[in-house]
């Protein structure tokens, strides 16, 4: 059970690109970095568009008013210059924005842990992972809802055969709260998510389906997509080419079969992220309507529910495990998993741990390729008529 | 509220072919349509493809030793010999004797509520429409879910604008009880639901999600489906070409779109029997794990759960009521709904009262021809490589 | 699997006192008596206190005109006189009739069906029990809900130590129906609920909890309560004495100890009907709320949700099976189970067989004693200030 | 919606005692502290019994070596020479100790942050309180569960009349983690629980029912316990005469009535925190099985779920808010916001803000009072041979 001993030597001198005041993912890096002040030390930011409430904000959760920098380029360039200048760089601004950000980093010889969708095309993504390579960082992606320990659960049970040969995948990310144009035209989030210069090729897909798509790589390693079917709309017609609701037919390299649902139109809906494993003999489902709570159903036995931080579950699943039995844990436990992961990643960089970086499972340039992948594929798809298309891929990608 | 009274005149003299002790949904016939001896009675039947065993049987629960009879041939002429002789008569055996039996039954002078899938084609279908309309005979289907009086609440409160424009209809009847072939061997009922000769051009599409369409088509009565396309898998290759798993996308005439899954190998799954509507403002969705709700999600209001039988539900929907609050109603009450409109249905042909056939909503024979053409379009989309096809659908059928 | 084969030689002859057009639960008893044809048949009534509405009512669910009587004196004298008279009476009147109605119909020789709570006093129990017996008849009590089947499941999971030793029983009848009065004084119903001199000593401890002691003790037959105090409140205050909220807590002669809430005050609440049966190793949970679940948490393990219909049941169990896996069963299978039950030990009592009767299990007088008894136990209790008092008890009465 | 930006000036210089490697709620008082380092900073600790584990734990949590001292005395002694010494401090070790601890933080000139019970008896509370006044500091204690943020809304709609009336309250903690004893003998957390020496009066209802209690009194700040009266048990007998298991029935000065239980025996329970209000319209309902949602229920209307940070919900509520819609928040979020309160108090304190202090809302030294004076009442009443006594509180104590 972790309780926020160090697991690394020192925590790492972290800054953040966006995330400001305003930005809608910043907090979530924030309590998923700092939460126990072993992993991340937030000393410098670039946090918003505008200087002045950038500084402001950042001045405002404790950056010393000399690190509150009025844009990256400044910032990559000024901590460079000091002996404890930023090691780690968090990207949270608007899709458009991160290749260049995230190149500019790597060129400060910075880490970096960008958002999702990672970038525009897959050709980006190979020229970063090569960059990174070349400069020995670490590129991670924040896909924050894959640290849900249970997740693990799902991925240990499936490896030791719990629920027979997997047959089908259900995937499914909704949620209402764009069911109408409103947002589109007033809050800035929104803004941007419709407009292809800034989003990039997708909206829904890019923004919700990335998410479900990892974790079902994170539960289902072995598999690979082989061909897929993409239908996609745009209920409010403004939004067109982007997508606001979207279907996803796949076809698995083992002879299974999957579907997904991803919509920002599904009105009303509170809890649609959800993703069902259908085996030979058995199923599992996690569903965010109880996000501490695992589905496992043997045909011809009693349904199980199998609950977070209980000793019955596998070790793999447990060793993320902060809160102990009857205590729920949330999105800012998911996150804070996932931002150790990354820390411990880093460490290992640095002091050039191969074996920790070869067994250690988190949301790596891989996992933000595969990602940019499964948006070119579904909207290669849809733009074609919502035909079946080969899934193309980088045929040596191992995602862990 | 319903409390058995009678509805029609004198109860009908009824019989069945099939349904026989061992049959799987003999009983479901009867418990809907003897529940309060004020609609049916069980004068007669052919109940088993074992005369010894049908006689027995139907002696067994109440019917006269000369009126249990060795096949439907002889049940329908002996029948007709007599002035109490049978009125109507369900047919409860497996698909491909349908077409016959019911054939048979209109040229005996009766009138036939049929299992589903109706017949195996939708030529099949129209023909015997045809035979039903000169012949003055109601063909009923016994969609034996859509009963469930909150099946109306939806349709009552889509069609009052409640969730404002349909944009998406998910549909979904799976279950897991044939994950592996076992039961393929040595259980009669299932047997014949994967021979192509006795159950005809589909297994799970026809077994299972023709109830659901039907259902959707109750909820949704003004709109169709213009183009679809269907993924269908044999997981257990035996069974092939029939399939155990299918995923069927759907594109309406309204501009919705849709989604279906059926499965047999849904391993585990227990309440796998799911409708959700979601409009532009609002959705609404009726789950079987707690067929006595309806889930009505209004973007930015809180959930509501609206409970079968309370006075805030619409006219229509309470029109259907037996229990009163806080008792649940099961499976057995929808199958009573639904025999009951069959009665009224009859009586009202019998009686020549056109008003109440026109107003009257329930399964007839539109609602088998609607499903036969369902699996039509599934299986063509599915054998010309899972693509989208045209709907093609019989222009000026008309579902109440 | 029950599936309306005879389970009799023939249909008992019954007919019942009250539960007319406006009877709230005379309905439940004609589908439980009904269900199948094959264990009653309706042929008299004394429907309503209204003769005229009484026998328009008959005749409209199908009892002959002349055997629709004014009351239930002319009905036992008549009846008394045919060849094919009356066998058996349901009686489904305000409390007050009761104890007078299953006196006369004993003597004319009838088996009687009183609904709950059976009489006002023990004493008057422990004088109709004499007489029964005097006269060689059945009188059983229609604890409607006590039929679901998983009630037998708990009962034989309990008897096998699955559970270990029983150490708290929690027991929750309650709705919202009657936070206010206005029922109080429109609703014929509701009227005489609230009205000592018809309902007796008690409105919800009578009413509802009677219910729910009995299938306590029903899953808990060798558990006898030594001591309890009940703690009562009239909210509205018109209602006083009557309660319409009381608490009660219990402890039994094994050591265990439990509680009791019942309510017609608890507003909002649609599915307050709840057993949860604690042991040293594991509980048991029923829940109304999805009443074909039976939640089995074993300390340590997985949840396991068993669900009714399933192989894996007791056997006890699903030797009321119904339906079949996938089909939800409610309140009209358990009335349903519980009439089937009557008629086999009124057809049994007819025969002589006291081998059947000694093992049936089903609500016979004895569970009406009890229930009369728990009354009158609560009411002293709270009447001496919500005191402990010792359960006084008819010492060799035996639940089976 | 809170993001992390400060709320006092600058984060207070906070230390613990307790609470180190092996103790069972040190981790959630950091999560709770250091969210987002604006509101505490960890520089000092006497976290563990065990002087040499201490330290090394303390400094693996980043806390300066010479600050990680052997014991509390040490630490108030030489933090008060520093200048940039602790002000306050949280206590989190067993029950016994908490009251010399506070007195000894309290006189070092410290802000103290406790854990519940707070002390052994109520005289023991009063004299701190007394004292704590004295010396200018707040007294907070650490309710952890109570920061949901919708326990505020139920409290709002309490307040706004939307249940009507309170009539009914009830609580409920309980789980089954102790069913047996075997925790008792081998795990340090347990053993101290189940002796009164360490433990005080009670074992379940101080370790668990003070939390509720307390909810309970954030949700109905205007209501009063009269009367009250308890039955507690020792199912594994060696924990007599500390209870593991207790009922307590209340009577309240506006004539509501209500029931509290609390387990550590209730055997394969995970989700036995739950709190039902019940009003004259309405009930309100909040249960840690979905922490996120709260039930609505009015007598009458569709059952209403109201989801955390939904704009509807009362703007008390929404204030805490952290994570935005579709964000499940846990544990550590309750933790965090009643955490970021006591740092609001105690800078309010050290600046002599009088008038925030008299509206904040959180467990200050009163709510402890409280809580102590709970089991006092309890244990009272059970040793009486649970009958009902006088509720003895102190007359004047008003909990915000
Ligand atoms: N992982 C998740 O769960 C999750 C959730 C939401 C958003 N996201 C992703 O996070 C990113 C940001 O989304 P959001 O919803 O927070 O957007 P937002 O519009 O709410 O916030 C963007 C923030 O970036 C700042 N910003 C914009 N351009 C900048 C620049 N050039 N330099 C510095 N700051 C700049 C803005 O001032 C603002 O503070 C997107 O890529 C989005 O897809 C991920
Ligand atoms: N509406 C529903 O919910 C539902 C449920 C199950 C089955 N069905 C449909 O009901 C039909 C029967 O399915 P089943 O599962 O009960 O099958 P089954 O194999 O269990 O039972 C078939 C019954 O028909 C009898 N039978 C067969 N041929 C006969 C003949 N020529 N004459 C007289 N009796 C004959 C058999 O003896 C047996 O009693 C199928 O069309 C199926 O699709 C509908
Ligand atoms: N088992 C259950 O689940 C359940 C449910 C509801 C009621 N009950 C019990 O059933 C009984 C009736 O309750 P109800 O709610 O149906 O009452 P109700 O007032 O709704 O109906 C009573 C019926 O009895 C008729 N009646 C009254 N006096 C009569 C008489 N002397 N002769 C013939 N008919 C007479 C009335 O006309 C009416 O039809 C009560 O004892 C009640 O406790 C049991
Ligand atoms: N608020 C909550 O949700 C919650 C949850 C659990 C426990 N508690 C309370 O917290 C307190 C601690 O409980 P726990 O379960 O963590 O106990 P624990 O036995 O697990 O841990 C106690 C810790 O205190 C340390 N300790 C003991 N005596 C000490 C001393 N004199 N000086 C310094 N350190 C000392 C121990 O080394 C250990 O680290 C109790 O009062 C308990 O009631 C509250």
């Amino acid at each position: 059970m972790l309780n926020g001993e160090k697991k690394i030597e020192r925590p790492l001198r972290w800054g953040m690109v966006g995330g400001g005041r305003l930005g809608q993912v910043g907090y979530k890096h924030r309590i998923g970095a700092l939460r126990d002040n072993t992993a991340f030390q937030l000393v410098a930011g670039a946090f918003d568009i505008d200087p002045a409430r950038g500084k402001d904000f950042g001045m405002n959760i404790g950056v010393a008013e000399e690190r509150c920098y009025a844009d990256y380029k400044t910032m990559f360039a000024e901590e460079a210059k000091r002996v404890d200048g930023l090691e780690v760089v968090s990207i949270a601004t608007p899709n458009g924005t991160h290749y260049e950000i995230t190149k500019a980093a790597l060129h400060a010889g910075l880490h970096v842990i960008c958002e999702k969708p990672l970038f525009f095309t897959s050709e980006e993504v190979l020229e970063i992972k090569e960059l990174a390579e070349e400069k020995g960082k670490i590129v991670g992606v924040s896909y924050g809802f894959s640290g849900n320990q249970l997740l693990l659960q799902m991925r240990a049970m499936v490896e030791k055969g719990e629920i027979g040969d997997v047959r089908l995948v259900e995937l499914q990310y909704t949620h209402g709260f764009n069911a109408t144009d409103d947002g589109d035209k007033f809050s800035d989030a929104q803004k941007w998510r419709v407009d292809p210069k800034i989003a990039g090729p997708s909206y829904v897909l890019g923004d919700l389906s990335t998410h479900t798509y990892y974790m079902s790589q994170l539960i289902l390693p072995h598999m690979k997509i082989e061909k897929l079917l993409c239908d996609r709309q745009s209920f409010i017609s403004s939004r067109a080419p982007l997508e606001d609701n979207a279907y996803v037919l796949m076809h698995y390299d083992n002879g299974a079969v999957g579907r997904l649902w991803t919509s920002s139109v599904d009105a009303g809906c509170m809890d649609g992220h959800r993703i069902r494993i259908v085996g030979s003999k058995a199923s599992l489902e996690w569903w965010d309507s109880k996000p501490n709570d695992l589905k496992y159903e043997v045909q011809g036995q009693p349904i199980q529910t199998l609950v977070r931080s209980m000793p019955y579950l596998d070790e793999s699943c447990n060793a993320d495990e902060r809160l102990a039995a009857l205590h729920q844990e949330g999105l800012s436990e998911s996150w804070s998993n996932i931002y150790l992961k990354f820390a411990i990643a880093i460490d290992a960089k640095m002091r050039g741990d191969q074996e920790t970086l070869n067994t250690l499972i988190y949301p790596d340039i891989n996992a933000g390729l595969e990602g940019v992948r499964w948006i070119e594929n579904c909207v290669r798809s849809a733009d074609q008529g919502s035909v079946w298309i080969d899934f193309e891929s980088n045929k040596n990608t191992v995602l862990q």
